[in-house]
């Protein structure tokens, strides 16, 4: 019997929507010596015990079997990063099956996303968009003054997770020197790791691109590794009682403060949720000029209602929570999926494993 | 005598333009142990003599002194990388005066000009920027199909040179794979070094950062470089007559044919000259959806006139020959000349030398 062939793997793909045909075709493509099958189901629906038995994977956002169903469920992964829709699931709370998250593949679109912020802003691509639409070859005098490049200047990342280390990867390349700030401390190469998955190619898993890192929960500590002279701060920090409104008037007159003089203003991207910033005293702060510019690709509320006065503050850009999509999202995904089922063969811990009990 | 001091550089700046007391400061600064002065003169007048025998180096767009009044001058500096405008001067016919260009300063803007563009036209910002003046929060639905990001895709880059790699440098860092493009064969590691004055930080000395080195001036080498599959074509040649309409209707079928079925369709970025493309053709490919779009800052021709149908050709984003600026330009050019004041010290050949007879 030593010699019998493991069972084949079986992955039952719960979701809400369609996959397409061709996608389907895909995820078949990716796992050549698994059974892969699909179900729509409405959101929080459970999955029938038939549907579960045949199964040993389940991929899904919110479609969850019966724990007494599911003891042979080798893992559960789910699409999203975070597991807040699921947190009170008998899944989570009274069973032990390993629970996946697709934590690790926003870091390129919304890097890109942030670039592309930030590049508009500082090359004025506003106003050349708007003269193409006119047929305006614009002088190059509109142009001249004003535009600066990024070589030489300091990005501040508030949380140094997957998302953060993509914005730094790219920053990096563009000459910008990068700067981490994380809530426990990362003194040891081993801390610095990004233990998550990681698109292939891209982010920074050895935590070797800022030039240095820095740490605490305290304002102090915040306000200190505000005053570096930072002309953009990204704050990719995950919403918690501590982080909300963690940057305010007085962050950001810290901010203005600690500029070099040579260069604009402090820029302020937030890709993270629209609570972590006091949004009127951003309002006040684009204003006044504290701050030349913002990218919000989150709100407080969202949908931004259409008579808030954040739409018309100065030199900010707003996109409506888009910044981690990507075409490649759900094939992303089912490369974790893969990765894990090579990690149960091998017999190697999963990446990616939610930590029952620890709340993200 | 032995030990008698180096005569004192004295550093004449002539310039059509008055340059701002606190950018003249800047650049007293980048030259502690070297005078400075500046005349301000209209394009092509000679330099008085009286000004040339005090300096021992020049730097100017295109005031030249009469060669037989500088003799004495180390070499003339030139604000800008090509040097068309004064080629058949004396001071570059007649006299062995060294003369040193710009070069290598373009590549950090024009890198974050192109990549802007990929990020506009691949993460559709435009209806973003539409909706805001609108204070309309758009559903993910708009966006969610055609986002594709950048990892996996393909660039090819006609031209590798300081500008090609910078554009280069972001684009790994994207998740991009790179190939480059060259008249000549590119075999050692010498040969593909960036021989330039480069920003530090930016660019690619050593020429590593192609994944192959392809090459050729024949149709046939070219039309092999654009079946590798690209997703991307970047055009950063000199205008010859050999790179005159380089691309056309033919070479656009062939990126077409090539492409990868799940990718977009090929998409052109011109940073060089206008006249290196076939306009008419590319009009003819973006409306065919054989290109899925292009980015230029120059066209055929300059300024382009407002009736001209490249105006309004699918998803082409065309700018007014701005891409190099940047607020930094010349005080990198005169980090060339700070460069080449230690190079003379030490007895070392020059950075950025043009070479006589060459023609660029």
């Amino acid at each position: 019997m030593g010699d019998a062939a493991l069972p084949k793997p079986h992955i039952l793909v719960a979701f809400f929507r369609n996959f397409s045909d061709s996608f389907l075709e895909e995820v078949r493509n990716k796992f050549p010596d698994a059974e892969v099958s699909n179900l729509t189901q409405k959101p929080g629906d459970r999955i029938p015990k038939d549907a579960v038995e045949k199964a040993t994977v389940i991929a899904t956002s919110r479609n969850l079997p019966e724990p007494e169903d599911a003891k042979h469920i080798k893992f559960i992964h789910f699409f999203s990063a975070g597991l807040d829709t699921v947190i009170g699931d008998p899944i989570l709370t009274d069973s032990t099956i390993p629970v996946t998250t697709s934590s690790g593949i926003h870091g390129p679109p919304i890097a890109e996303w942030t670039v592309l912020n930030w590049l508009v802003a500082s090359r004025k691509y506003n106003i050349t968009y708007e003269d193409q639409k006119k047929h305006r070859w614009g002088p190059t005098e509109e142009y001249a003054h004003g535009i600066q490049d990024h070589v030489g200047k300091k990005l501040g990342i508030l949380g140094y997770g997957s998302i953060g280390r993509q914005i730094a990867r790219v920053a990096v390349a563009l000459g910008i020197t990068v700067y981490a700030y994380t809530a426990s401390p990362k003194p040891t190469p081993e801390s610095r790791r990004d233990p998550h998955y990681i698109v292939p190619g891209t982010g920074d898993r050895d935590g070797t691109l800022p030039t240095s890192w820095h740490h605490g929960t305290s304002k102090s500590a915040l306000h200190e590794f505000l005053s570096l002279g930072l002309d953009h701060v990204v704050v990719s920090l995950p919403l918690t009682p501590q982080t909300t409104h963690i940057l305010g008037a007085e962050e950001f007159a810290v901010l203005a403060a600690n500029k070099s003089p040579k260069h604009r203003n402090p820029y302020l991207t937030n890709i993270s949720r629209g609570k972590v910033i006091d949004q009127d005293a951003l309002i006040a702060s684009l204003k006044s000029g504290e701050l030349s510019g913002a990218a919000l690709d989150v709100t407080d509320p969202e949908p931004l209602p259409e008579n808030h006065p954040l739409w018309e503050a100065p030199n900010v850009q707003i996109s409506p929570h888009i910044s981690a999509l990507s075409e490649d999202y759900f094939s992303r995904s089912f490369d974790i999926v893969k990765e894990n089922l090579e990690r149960v063969d091998r017999g190697e811990k999963l990446v990616n494993e939610y930590r029952r009990g620890r709340g993200y």
